[in-house]
């Protein structure tokens, strides 16, 4: 089977990145086809940044000439899942989802630990949107920003332990989901530190979208996720 | 002062008609700027459409050249206020939630009548992103689409009188929010049929928006509609 | 039009101070008639004194023979609004309820700093009755009677821009609601401390009473704010 | 022990009739001492109504010169409690809480029946506000007014207990509370009629009233129920 | 009447101790039986041990061959209480259940204060399935393991009373619920320390017990706690 | 990987046709262990029977001599799967919770359609106990009860789709989870009778567990789910 991984930023790096995070966790016979947006901010961390990806990720989708049978939308607290599902038959897994939905069969609460404190509000409202904050615990930020991650990554993972540390002693979290991109060592270090499962969003999704597959099960077409009707779309896509 | 209010589809006469309802009730002095989007869907009905709508509506406003004090989203149940709470300073107003924040001062709970089933997850997610579900006793289809409420207007507001009424009989509504767009005679029809006070998003966000603007009230900066942060932005906007 | 700002206490001289704050927030030809009730305790600060002072505005409005447009009830977390809306027609609006709509439109969380710890759970239960208690980060008291603010107002000011300011960092909130009476300067003071926008209840009242009474809209009297039905009212009102 | 049980309405019939049923359900040794509100409605049925009660009672209770243990609020879905709580030491118990508190025991949810669809609201509000709902399966209405109940019983009795018939088959009730008045056999009616439970609310505020008083529990005193602040009240209580 | 209070746990002293509490607070004529379950841990402090204590409960009863009005599971935050129900007619009262609903007819909220952490959860599961979460201000951990209470009382005695008060202090609780066995001093250090009602579970269990039996309420049987159907139970109960 | 997949009730038949059910679903290389309880229910169908069933689990799978890496507790809406989180390390899935969570991946929202109507609630509490209520449109029942799937499966097989197409029509769900065992042809018959995809939860969740393991993820044992403390067990396992 063959899987989209969709960046949200438009930094190729994290691209390859993530794509090589989510090879590692798949089955064998499972091709994982990493993919940038078209258009977009470099690191997406905010509403307008994340507005503009959930839309620059669906026309990069559109815009891929070869099938595939799941899509996964790589980056935590986005806006956009919602249009893919319409857009498509195949199966869509957000990664804030994937890690959240793992993380409750691990533990009686889970929190995230994420990047800046101006995208807590958008990882607590997608995690709302898919009917998952009952058990989570607490969203938390270490203060890094995403490009801080690949500067020092040391430091970043310093702070990220230390955050996670806080939300299983304070926020009483028995699992932590990592909301921020492929450091190396940094899941093995949350781990030492609190004692908890770490789960990290990509290879969570990754498992998740070959289940679905694995079982046959698409996307629910009767209301919410119905297909576009057909219309006058005007101006639009760009043209370059 | 002077208030945007930026339709979602790019059918220029719903713009128009919008901006008609919208400056009967503004306020002496108040200027009324309608505007349609640069891209985007003839009518926004569904996830896709929206996500683009978004977008659309911010490039829009962030192109107006004019000095303004106050912006209104003028859609039902769409993506995209709080990337332009993060973009803009001025006061932005739903007219979702306009409407939902207006009815709870008339009545004890309030239910939305729109037009086509599949945009009542939509509403339903506005509303609970909004912290406005707690009153809110149902949102309701009436069946008709945006364009057919253009096309067969008589027809449309039967069907909507009727679906008012049952949300009045069946869900205990105490009063009806209008989530659709401005035809003639359609408040007046609902509130004969049901007896209850009937809301227009539209005119409820102009009050609003004026009142913010009295106020001398703006978008909190601190943390959730902090400005975006400096980034590269790859192939953004479309070249035209 | 006429609007009704009714104090719930029987210091006359807050009745003054809260009606020069409505003038100044009204608009051109809008008459701001303040009232203080026929009886009750001289500031409200507790249950009992609150179910007093809810009879003590009915009867207060009651009693009062011109013609009016909106009525406002000018306390915090009080007992009594839904009194108001069945005895009278037009629109009636707490300024608890007003804040807290009001705040909604500025951020993606509120907090209220109130007068005495004590005030707290009614300040609570007034918004979770109006459904407002979604986006509501806290309640905080800044220990400070209602009587303390006039006797020594920048002690008050202090104590209370120092709670909001830990509202804004322990509780995440995005703007401040003032729940007390109107200090010269509290607001400034406030918003200079805190950095977000300050809303306060009596001033988005007057707003939102102007803008149901230009909207038309009136409180629906089809089921919970019917009319008293007829029926032999035992000693009361009491001879005086 | 002694146990004032306060009727909310004027009519000294149904205090009589309360009190009769107060005092079959008490043990001996517990005095039950039944009293009409000094001023007020001959019915309770709505917000004024009720805001009224609340007071009277209060002033019923701080008149009486006897001493007691324990205060019953005999109406149901009434404003009040709170401030009785504040005025006195001993314990409060609401019967709309008491029958509620008392159903849960016995089936996984709980349905009320009450007289008028207005009351439903009120109902739903006090459950609310005692943090009594998550339980609740629905608050239905029979459609009988209170004085109704004491000129046609019989009616008044099949009207009761089809609608409780309905909660339990619609809204899977696995209890009834009898939101009205004591008439001869209705409860008998109700079980035979549903084959569930169902609790009077007197009755069962009775048995817990003299369970908090055994138990040497009053209410609680280092909050919201302090005693109100000593302070000036105008003009109350009137003269008589 | 009769009531058996069965015990969770095989440790015959605490049986004892728990059977003098529940006499203590027994009206005259009642006849309280304190029951040993036949089999499981010697304290139950965890899932897997209050599952075993749940059917050994239910084994301990129907092994029972005097007859009884009503059952109280003396265990905080246990499993099994719907068991009972089903295998029984006469009222089945948790303690649990039974402090969480007393308390709150004292106070607008309460706090629990328990043995280990990982009880913790069980509790707050418990509280939760019984509908009681609304008025819940925490549970917490005074860190002393059952046998520890019987092994040094007094640090015991004063692990909890701290506990509590942070109950009071941090979470605003205004009553507090005991969450551990009966020791001696408990509740009128508690008190002494706090200033707040304190309850215990067990002696609010007896009371209710005896206030549902004297109501002449039993279990509904209409649908979650029918009887279990008939059938084949292969290997149960063990041969002894 | 070998997962262990447990039966909850004796019917040897169930047991075996499950373990057809999971290895279908199996990657290759993972060996399923169908087991069937040492003692309980010939069908589990109520709350005695599913505590019984819960320790039963726990002791078969405790006596199991046979290394694993995963345990599947393969019944709808039982007690239990906390206590084998506590005993093992292993990651444990509750079918209940598996198809609930994978269904969530597919649409807005889900309904579980199952067997007898006694068993609707214990689906709700646990569905809520695994914090996956809120997009769970409703619980229904068929009414057939688990034994009458194998005597009648045509029978059965209408019976469920019927109940599902009520879920899809009138509580808007968007995808079936079935919650009653494996009969040929059920869920493509569901399938085709209400054109919105349907989860099974055996299959659902053996590719969790298989996700699971794959991802080296284990049950957190910092509090919730620690082991059980060293202590004395009386009389328990039973002699055999």
């Amino acid at each position: 089977m063959r899987i989209l991984v969709v960046n949200v930023n438009t930094t190729a790096s994290i691209t390859e990145s993530i794509g090589e995070q989510a090879a590692g966790a798949a089955s064998p016979g499972t091709e994982i086809v990493p993919l940038t947006p078209v258009f977009g901010a470099e690191s997406v961390e905010g509403n307008y940044e994340s507005y503009l990806a959930a839309i620059a990720v669906m026309e990069t989708v559109r815009a891929h000439r070869e099938p595939f049978d799941a899509i996964i939308q790589a980056g935590y607290g986005e806006h956009g899942r919602e249009g893919l599902q319409e857009l498509f038959d195949v199966p869509v897994v957000d990664i804030t989802e994937a890690a959240a939905s793992t993380a409750q069969f691990l533990g009686r609460s889970y929190s995230v630990v994420t990047t800046l404190d101006r995208t807590v509000p958008l990882i607590e409202d997608r995690i709302a949107a898919a009917g998952l904050s009952a058990r989570c615990a607490s969203v938390r930020a270490s203060g890094m920003a995403v490009l801080d991650l690949e500067r020092d990554p040391q430091a970043a993972v310093d702070a990220i332990a230390d955050e996670a540390a806080r939300a299983v002693q304070d926020d009483r979290a028995e699992v932590i989901c990592l909301g921020c991109g492929g450091m190396s060592g940094l899941t093995e270090r949350v781990v030492e530190r609190t004692g908890v499962p770490v789960v990290d969003g990509v290879t969570a999704a990754v498992t998740i979208a070959e289940s679905l597959v694995r079982l046959g099960l698409t996307t629910s077409k009767v209301r919410t996720y119905a297909p576009p009707r057909p219309k006058r779309i005007a101006n639009w896509p760009p043209q370059r």
